[in-house]
């Protein structure tokens, strides 16, 4: 389940750890089988209530687990992505759009925090990292499971696509033309994110209606990606609250 | 030079690659020794100009730096945090304490977020991490050479010391009473973030002049610790650059 060619064939991932289970039962459909030791079946019983739990022992668990002290609980669930159409179609007033986000754990700290956002849904565009990476889900704390997200192999079409839908695309760009807490972000809103080294190509933010940049007050040259991505979606979750 | 209790003992630490050797020589009398490869200060000819260079091989260099890909520079750094009296007495208007903040990665962070948003210094206060870990120091890229810190073994301390200039003392608290965007931000301002997994203690809380939450629209339970603490300095950021 490790491996990211298996996990796509079969689309099928692991759920490690009781957040993360918790947040699979939750979602209808989702879990295919859930494995836990006897010590964790007990510990966690209320979380497993109604459950259909295979018993296995410390040694088969930690097989299954990628995780260096796993919690004794995994499920294996079925993939939960759907289609960008369909997450840009629903009318959402705020998305993340990642580009080339290659750490699993920023890209779970992504979905997280547009999660706590008020986000309606997260694009992992391009040469994204795999959501189903057990260490973006662990990242995620559950909102993997909560939140809307597609995938989707050309940056530019999500882009086009938000466009297409009403939405104003923000490239968050360090040397973008307009601050941060310049720009008016009370309308429907889709953010654009880059790699954390590279940041963003310059054709793609070029597609994007501005080019915003987080204002550097001290000597750090630069935020790193998941809390300029926070930066970000709270300054939209703040504008679109008050202009409701 | 990786063991704590060597580092604390001579006072010494070891700043790892380009970044942090170019923020270490900025600071006068910091650097004690730079150690390259010939590859290297052929490489950072510029940034190494001027400074006094013991040329080491590959190996020497590797059982030097605490990185798995060395880039082949190192700078042997004298310790550069302040007393708590002094980063406090030099009337800060944002100031970041992090009471028993224990992952490096996430003390480095808030240290190079807290440089980015303006802040004067940062208190790594109680049994949070040594700044001076090579983790740590990276996750600053730089930032750890630029901005006034201190460490203080009392978090109840640096919270009064805080007061004691006119900072309104605000914890940064998931189930606190105000709302981060309904806060007065605009005057002197000391954040206190807790420990990623249990938060902060209710007595240390207590001392905080307010209990401020970020708001949580969406399912997500919580911001992680570094992601949070942007959130709420940049939103001081803001406050008081509109103030002014």
């Amino acid at each position: 389940m490790s491996r990211r060619s298996v996990r796509t064939e079969r689309r099928l991932f692991l759920a490690d750890g009781p957040k993360a289970v918790e947040g699979a039962l939750s979602v209808e459909g989702c879990v295919v089988e859930v494995f836990a030791t006897p010590a964790a079946l007990e510990h966690h019983a209320t979380l497993l209530t109604g459950a259909d739990v295979t018993l296995v022992d410390d040694r088969a668990l930690a097989s299954l687990s990628d995780s260096v002290s796993p919690a004794g609980v995994v499920a294996v669930c079925r993939h939960l992505d759907a289609p960008l159409q369909h997450v840009v179609t629903a009318s959402p007033r705020l998305l993340a759009i990642c580009a080339d986000v290659r750490d699993p754990g920023n890209a779970g700290t992504v979905i997280r925090t547009a999660d706590a956002a008020g986000a309606d849904a997260v694009v992992l565009a391009g040469q994204s990292v795999d959501p189903y990476n057990p260490k973006t889900v662990r990242a995620t704390v559950g909102s993997l499971f909560h939140l809307p997200f597609a995938i989707a192999p050309d940056p530019a079409a999500a882009v086009r696509a938000a466009q297409a839908r009403g939405l104003t695309v923000l490239a968050a760009d360090g040397g973008g033309e307009d601050d941060l807490f310049d720009v008016d972000l009370s309308g429907p809103t889709a953010w654009l994110f880059g790699n954390e080294a590279w940041g963003l190509p310059d054709e793609l933010a070029a597609l994007a209606d501005h080019r915003v940049a987080i204002p550097i007050h001290g000597r750090a040259e630069s935020l790193n990606l998941s809390t300029a991505a926070a930066v970000c979606l709270y300054a939209s979750a703040r504008a679109q609250r008050s202009s409701r």
